[in-house]
């Protein structure tokens, strides 16, 4: 058992979640963050209350965090969901609370949630890639989480891999996530149309990434390229990440995560040929088992993982 | 104190190591590999005999070899320098010996020193890269050595970077080894060379990595052009594996690291150039503080970080 909270830009949601991973309990709340630090604090106290007179043996309950926390994990340094700089979130906290709290990165968070019930369970070592508007990622390494000695582990999104037409919303160039997010398969294909290249997407003005799956599984010749390209930059980075940490397992997770097979047959093959010891150090590759609980779930046994 | 021994192509060394990291008693023995396996198992069993004859209170021998092991740290799977492929090391040497024996990699060797004794002792997450002929590395988390799912972590010369004009001797194009090691900068130089590049260079007809670093600093405009192209690559390296796993400290050892603050400076500007965080979250760099004795010092304790 265990409280789990995952703040996010839009909503609060908090869990209990039993042995098996499955939410008995589930409250949420909308984000006040226009409302200020505050309001949101007073809001997270509540809905943890709440939840912890369901649960009154817990005595910890974990939060993840759309952002950057300092190295021992008390202080949210950067959050621009919710526009948070330095807010010592954990202290503030366990002011108005009887629990323990932990925070932890909502990336970090997930990948926790496919080790403890999901697609990595039972495995020590495992990297998880959350493929969305960005590229987000938790690693797991002798069965605890890497937050690094500036928590800032896992930022898989942002190792540099080639110069790319676009700047990154980090600010640098170069980095995973412009190269294999939806928003880089959207930005390549808007590209290649603007340079007169034909293709099915063109009758769609506002296409998404799902278009892009839909167009590319028909055999669209840009979607294709498209997709072929994001596979690529994703089994080099894992390929990389390989060579460095030898992960048993990486876990696929986020919105493209759902173009399912037809994603994951082309990242084990870039994968690959891009491994040193493909022959005998070829990792798994798997796609995420849990979708909206991930935050949760992960969140509430993050004490396990630390 | 511990029982270190590092296995090398051309001879074995082993030494008893005390509480400090100093060698109290070392002895040598040629690399008879052209007699095959059994040659140097026996060699091997000899010299650590004698060894454990000086410290007889010892439980365990820690072996540095120049190649690939198994998950399980029992198997050379692959060791070019001595042609051993798939050598049952570990249980051939304890079936000759009273001692357990514990293998690892070279690279992971020197790294332990370094964490032990040298430049990151006192961190409990470091990241070793040596720069010789190719380029190896170790890899600390949390006070352990990582050596992988499939026992092929920390090769980090492996990690592509980019393009290159020639192939890496591992089969592959664009590793990390052919940007960042004295073999790199020597050929590209000589490529720039015959291209027809001016250059003090051309005056001596076999340069080494040494003579590249001291026409260099003399203001060569090639030689200067070589070694900014290596930082670069490393600098990127850095901040990659930064982005991952964010270790506290970084080191720089092999022949190349003799280059000192020269090197040092142009690594650090080149790292925190390719960072996510810079402000916040640079790594320290530093060059390691053993030379020769790495291996053995590094072997002796490597069960403390296991």
């Amino acid at each position: 058992m265990g409280i789990g909270i995952d703040i996010g830009g839009t909503a609060i949601k908090g869990g209990i979640v039993d042995h098996n991973g499955v939410i008995l309990e589930e409250r949420m709340v909308n984000t006040q963050n226009q409302m200020g630090y505050a309001q949101v604090l007073s809001d997270l106290v509540l809905l943890i209350k709440e939840l912890h007179h369901f649960s009154p043996e817990e005595t910890t309950v974990g939060i993840g965090i759309p952002g950057i926390l300092s190295a021992d994990g008390a202080t949210v340094v950067s959050c621009p969901n919710l526009n948070w700089k330095n807010r010592p979130l954990k202290k503030d906290l366990e002011k108005e609370l009887s629990l323990e709290v932990l925070l932890v990165n909502d990336a970090t968070a997930a990948c926790i949630a496919e080790a403890a019930f999901g697609s990595t369970r039972g495995r020590s070592s495992s990297v998880m890639l959350t493929l969305g508007t960005g590229v987000g990622g938790g690693v797991i390494i002798n069965d605890r989480v890497i937050s690094g000695a500036h928590g800032v582990a896992s930022e898989v999104g942002h190792m540099i891999m080639a110069e790319n037409f676009y700047n990154c919303n980090c600010g640098k160039n170069g980095c995973l996530e412009t190269f294999a997010s939806a928003t880089a398969l959207i930005r390549y294909c808007h590209k290649r149309l603007a340079e007169g290249v034909e293709s099915d997407l063109k009758t769609s003005e506002n296409f998404d990434a799902r278009r892009i799956f839909e167009a590319a599984k028909a055999g669209d010749s840009l979607a294709l390229a498209a997709v072929n390209r994001l596979a690529r930059y994703l089994g080099w980075a894992i390929a990389n990440i390989s060579d460095l940490i030898d992960p048993e397992i990486f876990t696929i997770g986020g919105g493209l995560s759902g173009a399912g097979e037809f994603l994951l047959e082309r990242i084990k093959a870039e994968t690959k040929s891009r491994l040193t010891y493909p022959a005998s150090a070829m990792p798994e590759i798997v796609l995420a088992s849990f979708r909206n609980d991930a935050g949760v779930v992960g969140a509430a046994n993050l004490s396990r993982f630390i």
